[in-house]
């Protein structure tokens, strides 16, 4: 707390892939930002860093509270995204445009490379000795940010995973056979490990998770589908998108390179169902069982409409608000990182750009069971909470059987 | 109106795809038909026709209502389902055993397929001179069956893709490109053109709907796409698993042939994800367009759990009601049909059990565009009141440009 924040503008833009959750944080740090007089206006910037070099700029301070708190319910990045990762000269092209514009306070949502943007921009400002605070508001259904104990978004995608095994659990026990979903989490396993909170009775799936912090073999996997199937007569299975062989090359690659070595001319299969449907195909020539189906979850795990974690939603809004008090209050600079204490409340703290940035966070070891092909209860408890409540419950029926008359 | 109707038990048994209400048409019937003194007992059959064959029974009358209306709202068969069509040996041996336990009301939850099973066992019972009642009660997502205004089980599904395309919406608006979703219905195109229930804004998407119901071309596919992408920089995209070429072929089935054709061995890729992949890839080779992404919604849209419409729930439960009134109040065999009546309403009648089993309904071409991409208004009145209220809503900001400094 060095002394009162500059008077100036607020710039605020998002980054990465969209959740169900990241306009809470957008809609937060504006609305908290609006009570502080040193900020004179409230801009957005369209797509991103993309919009903030292109000066593209919509002035929030001119949205009425009801259209903003509307947009704060809706799924996806409002102020639009964009997969531009900055360099040195990117960033400061964009500070040479906030400076046009008399920005003194950036706040950029996203990832550990949003927090990389923030990070460079804000050593750019500090060289130039150009009075700038900048906040990094944390987001990403992977939950791979460091420092933070979980991401605002991953509560809802994972919500969206188990609420999507639970009617896998329902079908299958309707219509045996093997079962393999897809989901996304390219060198994290969260989001998989997350179809595990669907599991209610004892012979409820998944009965098997892959997860990319795991070597995977093609060989223990059909050994494991062997096993589980003669066990249950059916097997439901999560696999991550980013599994990886031993040397760790994705599986999905290794595919692709057989699909071309296999093809004539220049046919590249790299399409979002190759990975579900290469293990099917494993399954039922191998194992010989005959209905082996796969769904690459694909867009609708992060985007779905009317899925949303309350505790995300919560946890979201806050991370926003807590950015324009760091800035506003307190005149400092960092990412906004959640804290976990007791069962179950959250802190917020302001972390080091630096810690945030860049690097990504993987499963730890006590969340990953010994066989490499499930998750722990340690898991479990630390994901409860995260997918909110009123979670919808499954029920079976449990009437007796009726004694056999003819084939008795 | 005969007679008042015999004294005995009341077999009930679910066929075919799960749905996310057929257990509430399940319960219905259960709970009704217990209010009946003539119903000495209601027996379940464990997987559908299959079940009856095995003699494989539970006795429902010894299940609290409490668990009934639990598993009442618990998404896909609780009675379990059966892929098993039975030929007339088959109808035969399930009469047989229905015999045996003096079951005088049959009730089969199911499509076209299980219509045609009630068909045949009334017909073997009253060949015997068998006092029983058979009632078939409709459901399926793909809204196929004849007679019906709709099915139970559609306003669910349909709801589910209208909930995905609102998420790509606003997905594709923060990151633009293709996207193609690969809906359910092999030979009717009715969930699939759900899909356009997810329009607000007047750029939303789906832009293009391709149906079965009309000749499908890669040519026509691409010029569409093309277009669409041209004026308005994304191109939504709702594709049914079941659209065929002129001659009637499904694009899947001449997809896997060339596969087939270009492989070495027995290789055979007929995997979930291959329509979508196929279509991307063509969109990215010949339109040169980078950002091509598809789902293959599969097993998602059938069994997600927490994503029913309420109109839905409502009807199914109340198709099952209306089955036990039939058979016991009426002394009538049939298949409960629905009706709409005004904007909204419906009536249920009972229906000749052949007019409803068997063959299937199509979208009728008041619902189809004249350019066969797309579906009409009538459509969408048609919809609107099966996919249920509360339906969440998108919103944009509003705010207004600012004027640049930099770049103007």
């Amino acid at each position: 707390m060095i002394n009162l924040s500059k008077k100036g503008k607020l710039l605020i833009a998002q980054g990465g892939g969209p959740t169900a959750v990241i306009n809470q944080s957008l809609i937060g740090a504006v609305l908290e930002a609006r009570k502080f007089p040193q900020v004179t206006k409230i801009y957005g910037a369209l797509h991103g860093v993309t919009g903030i070099l292109n000066e593209d700029f919509i002035d929030l301070t001119q949205e009425t509270t009801q259209n903003l708190e509307s947009v704060a319910s809706t799924p996806s990045s409002g102020l639009f995204s964009t997969r531009d990762k900055p360099d040195g000269q990117y960033c400061i092209d964009m500070f040479n445009i906030m400076k046009a514009h008399d920005i003194r306070y950036f706040f950029y949502i996203g990832g550990n490379d949003s927090a990389d943007t923030v990070r460079i921009v804000n050593e750019k400002a500090a060289e130039e000795n150009y009075e700038l605070r900048s906040i990094h508001i944390p987001k990403t259904i992977d939950n791979d940010l460091r420092v933070n104990d979980h991401c605002p978004g991953y509560g809802s995608a994972a919500r969206f995973v188990t609420q999507a095994f639970m009617g896998i659990n329902l079908d299958l026990n309707s219509l045996p056979g093997v079962y393999i979903g897809i989901v996304m989490g390219r060198h994290s396993g969260f989001l998989t490990a997350a179809a595990s909170m669907a599991k209610k009775y004892p012979d409820d799936g998944p009965h098997l998770i892959y997860l990319p912090e795991r070597p995977f073999t093609i060989d223990k996997f059909l050994s494991d589908v062997k096993e589980t199937y003669e066990k249950y007569g059916k097997c439901i299975i999560a696999v991550s998108e980013g599994i990886c062989d031993e040397g760790g090359e994705t599986i999905t690659a290794k595919l692709c390179e057989c699909v071309e070595r296999d093809s004539h001319g220049n046919v590249q299969l790299s399409g979002s169902g190759s990975l579900g449907d290469m293990l099917s195909k494993e399954i039922k020539e191998k194992l010989g069982i005959k209905r082996v189906r796969s769904d690459t979850f694909g867009y609708l795990q992060r985007s779905f409409m009317g899925c949303v974690s309350d505790t995300d939603q919560r946890e979201a809004r806050e991370v926003g608000e807590k950015a324009a008090q760091f800035a506003l209050w307190q005149n400092v600079d960092g990412s906004v990182t959640i804290h976990r204490t007791g069962t179950y409340s959250v802190d917020y703290r302001l972390s080091k750009l630096g810690d945030v940035a860049k690097y990504t966070k993987s499963m730890p070891d006590n969340f990953i069971n010994d066989t490499c092909n499930g998750v722990t209860s340690d898991f479990r408890e630390y994901c409860l909470p995260l997918i909110g409540s009123n979670m919808p419950e499954a029920f079976r029926l449990r009437a007796p059987k009726v004694e056999k008359i003819l084939y008795k």
